[in-house]
């Protein structure tokens, strides 16, 4: 274990005790500045982003990967204007969860505390530096950063400035810890400190995740992977199916959100399939359909999908299009290939929305609604640190309350058992 | 991966798709008919704990394991017993969390779940079988019982009984599942098998838990070491100090709540230091204090204390004193050593009882009372699944509701971003 790995680990734990005894406004205090810090120095910061960029474009990394990496004006302002957005929520740390009292007098009260120390784990995204800082000052956490060696120089240089910020305030600079390199061996460690770590939250692409998952003993919060999916019943109002799967599908495929298999009853479909697939085809979506999708959509250019197919997150213009009996087999099929995260019924019968809702496993469950809605915004949290596929702890889209914890507060006389 | 393990892994996971759906009204019908599938069946468990009685004899283990491992009439009363309590109490499943509406005319439900299927490590106390098994069907989840080999036998036999009391109810008699031998190398592969549990709850000793939390990449509740301080203030009352810290420490020493270390106040100690520890001495306490708490208790017999005891949950007739400046001194104490269980201090002042139950990192933190109150019974909870030291999911004493987790369910009327 690299003792200044270890070192930052503890600095962290230190800052953590301090910062969760400030009040609202001082850390509301420490996020302004941190913003004013990220606004007053745009030209360093982007001087230090041209660095890491010359290095992934001599590396030959995808164009993906150098626009998630580049940063300008426009972008490091948004991350400026995230962060005095973090200052305008509500701060959950303190509130009383619950409280109350026992026959032989104590009075006991949930209240709720920050974490501790939070580890993030993500990729190329610069933006994840100040979103992760935010968020974990808002609720009272220290955070130890754990970026990718790709965004080495920008991460290194917006740190120093939120640090630096931070000297003005009551929130220990330290409470912001970089990893030293960001590389894999690097990272691989901190899955190990859980001496010094109350939790992980891994951001990033399945590998990443899984990866993390798999190897990590401090507790980890798993986020992301979406194999999402609408079933379209029976009664289905055609034009409300259309409008669904194409928004689901395309209003932003290559998020976690997207919907990514479609199932259709087989009675509507003998109908209604044509019409229903048209609008994606349109929208230059490649359909990939099981033996019955081809038969009853014989005009539209569908290729025979794979058994592979239905356990894919294409985050991309495809969609896996299958042909089920039943509500039943749908909800059979999502329990075989879902990922927990958002699934969708589009029907007119009560009951059928009833059994789906209550039966399908995920995290969030639609009802004639595109999954494209499961997000911390649009369910109005105001933030989102990510969209939960675990059940413990938190599930689905996951505001500021995700970062924290409670405790127990139990006031006595002199009680003995 | 043992595919007899995968087998049952897939059969508890099926059963759970069935038993979230279950009314509290059948679940708790399986719940009577298991505690009368254990009266009816008193002889034949006695019968199988004799043979796993008689194997740990021949092994050499410890009366203690022995006595643990041991089933009686009353013991097996008390197991029923328990599972009719458990049906008493109020079924966390269903619950409507909260629910809002949107602008754009989303209703959102956050509704309580199952959490699906529950792996349980644990060691020789065949109660453990019951108890887990029952407040599993209560919250609607599937068990993997991870028993130990030593009680193979009293486990099969019960879990036999349990089964088949299960035949006449709702609740598939597949969601109770034992591991065909409970060998460490059988447990080992429960750690890695993240598509079936949802989560990991080991129930032991400090060297279990700490073994699955480093090794299991399924998510793990963890429980139970608990190194736990009193701090006695420069203004206790010293009569209520020393109550509370001969409860704390001798009521029964061996449990998690025990108090393993005492923090005097100097000042205070000056004058009541041998006062104070005069009780413990008469009821046999070896006591190992700091060089300061000899001197203020020259005449009481107490060994000289060695580092690794501030650390030491020693689960006995043994308590680490040491002498502290302020209670500033005692909150670092507790931070570097403590287990973030249970800390109490004993006070007149108020200001210091604020400081200390605000910046005490542990689950419950104590206003003048006995550590030994961390208890689901205690706090009013009618069961315990164990006591959580992790911050994730559930802290301190968990009772029905840290086995759930929540689902969104969202009604559209054909909305899409």
């Amino acid at each position: 274990m690299s003792e200044q790995l270890i070192e930052k680990a503890k600095k962290a734990k230190e800052a953590a005790l301090t910062l969760a005894m400030l009040s609202t406004e001082e850390k509301n205090k420490a996020l302004l500045s941190m913003a004013e810090g990220l606004e007053a120095n745009i030209a360093p910061i982007i001087e230090a982003n041209a660095l890491d960029i010359e290095a992934a474009k001599n590396s030959g990394v995808s164009n993906a990967l150098i626009d998630r990496l580049s940063l300008n004006d426009t972008r490091i302002l948004d991350m400026a204007a995230g962060l005095r957005q973090v200052v305008s929520l509500p701060d959950p740390v303190g509130e009383v969860l619950e409280s109350w009292s026992r026959p032989n007098g104590l009075n006991i009260e949930k209240v709720r505390v920050p974490l501790g120390v939070i580890g993030m784990i993500y990729e190329a995204r610069p933006n994840v530096t100040v979103d992760a800082a935010g968020l974990s000052i808002k609720t009272g956490n220290a955070v130890l950063l754990g970026g990718s060696s790709s965004a080495l120089h920008s991460n290194q240089k917006i740190v120093a400035i939120l640090r630096d910020s931070l000297g003005k305030t009551q929130v220990p600079a330290e409470a912001i810890q970089l990893l030293e390199e960001g590389t894999r061996e690097e990272v691989n460690q901190l899955l190990k400190l859980n001496e010094y770590l109350d939790v992980l939250i891994p951001r990033g692409g399945a590998g990443l995740i899984r990866s993390v998952v798999e190897n990590s003993s401090v507790p980890v919060l798993e986020t992301g992977v979406g194999n999402c999916h609408i079933y379209v019943d029976e009664t289905a109002n055609l034009e409300m199916a259309q409008q669904i799967i194409t928004n689901g599908k395309t209003q932003r495929p290559a998020v976690c959100n997207a919907t990514e298999t479609l199932l259709v009853n087989e009675e509507w479909a003998k109908h209604n399939l044509t019409q229903l697939l048209q609008p994606l085809v349109e929208k230059g979506v490649e359909l990939r359909g099981c033996p019955k999708t081809l038969e009853y959509a014989p005009t539209l250019p569908i290729i025979p999908a794979t058994d592979e197919d239905w356990g894919t997150e294409f985050l991309d213009y495809t969609l896996a299009v299958s042909i089920v009996p039943s509500v039943q087999e749908a909800i059979s099929h999502i329990s075989k290939y879902g990922t927990k995260h958002s699934e969708s019924i589009v029907t007119e019968k009560q009951q059928n929305a009833d059994l789906f809702l209550s039966q399908v496993d995920a995290a969030a469950v639609y009802h004639n609604a595109s999954t494209r809605f499961t997000d911390g915004f649009e369910f109005g949290f105001g933030a989102e640190i990510g969209i939960s596929t675990q059940k413990l702890h938190a599930r689905g889209p996951m505001g500021l309350p995700a970062l924290t914890s409670y405790k127990y507060k139990i006031f006595g006389t002199g009680q003995i058992r």
